[in-house]
């Protein structure tokens, strides 16, 4: 236990995932020795984040404007929106440089233990999008696991009515990886999803 | 990349020490989906660090007041010093409660690549506390790698004059360890510090 407020600082950093006490301490320390500039530059910043992070009144995405970037590009086309969790799986997907689409941002998946059901995602808006645009194809594109496969089953039933092709991303072998480090449910949807070569 | 005051916070979080971007991104999404409260309490944390942070004036520990709680504890004795590198030192050595003497932090070791000299620590400080108190015996307790070899080496020449007893705590093989994983340095120590049994 250190005296003072640097305990006090321990213990706020302490309270961040994945940082466990000895980060803790370590961080303090170099923000101890830092010059005053930088402990004050985060400070500010995370004073500002909660006043003025804002999000995408279309897609839900994090955004600096009403309209995040993507949806105010007009070289994008609104024919298919790709459906994620979170905004930082927009950033994983923009990376590969290959979707030229719009999103949809959810805000979660459906978890029962942890009380997330259906109207706690922005499953409702995404239908008034659907209601008012030339949509043709939505993608799915939730983690690969329970709670994402359950939200893409109950999307699956919602978006059925429609006149839409629903698709989700492929399950299978990583790229790189290891046959025989694959668990079972990976090798299993890598046996279904086989192809002609 | 995010848009606006999100990648702000992401960018500031990766310049601390042990924080990927991944890290950072978490941390970031963690403050903007927690209560206003958390964000706030650690800006204003960060932002007090520097003014009310304070350093003992005898040990130049981290204290919260003049002397800290260690210098200012009449039951703990002047006759043993105990040098250590930097205040997280202090904390390990309080963890296992042997030890009943005081402190004397230096602020680092000597690092003539790092550009760290003997007048960059507080070395003049501590030859100030000796001449003044009944201090018998200094510990060494400096950390086990080439830097601090060189300033143990340097603070014994500085201190044999001086009617003191000098040691440092002892090198070998770690509890709990296997022998076959240590490394030639570490086996070697141990070897030349064998004790009869």
């Amino acid at each position: 236990m250190y005296e003072g407020i640097v305990q006090d600082l321990i213990d706020e950093l302490g309270k961040l995932p994945g940082i466990g006490p000895k980060s803790a301490q370590r961080i303090a320390f170099h923000l101890l020795d830092a010059e005053e500039e930088s402990a004050r530059r985060l400070a500010e910043v995370l004073m500002k984040v909660k006043e003025t992070a804002r999000f995408c009144e279309v897609c839900g995405n994090v955004s600096a404007e009403d309209l995040c970037r993507i949806c105010a590009d007009p070289r994008r086309t609104d024919e298919v929106i790709c459906v994620v969790e979170e905004s930082k799986d927009i950033v994983a997907i923009e990376r590969i440089r290959e979707f030229k689409g719009r999103y949809h941002v959810l805000g979660g998946a459906i978890d029962p233990i942890g009380g997330v059901g259906p109207n706690d995602l922005r499953i409702s808006e995404l239908m008034r999008r659907l209601a008012s645009n030339e949509t043709q194809e939505i993608i799915l594109a939730l983690d690969p696991n329970i709670e994402g496969e359950a939200t893409s089953a109950y999307l699956s039933r919602m978006l059925a009515p429609m006149e839409l092709t629903v698709t989700r991303l492929a399950s299978g072998l990583p790229v790189g990886g290891d046959l025989d480090y694959a668990d079972e449910m990976t090798l299993g949807r890598a046996f279904l999803g086989r192809r002609a070569v």
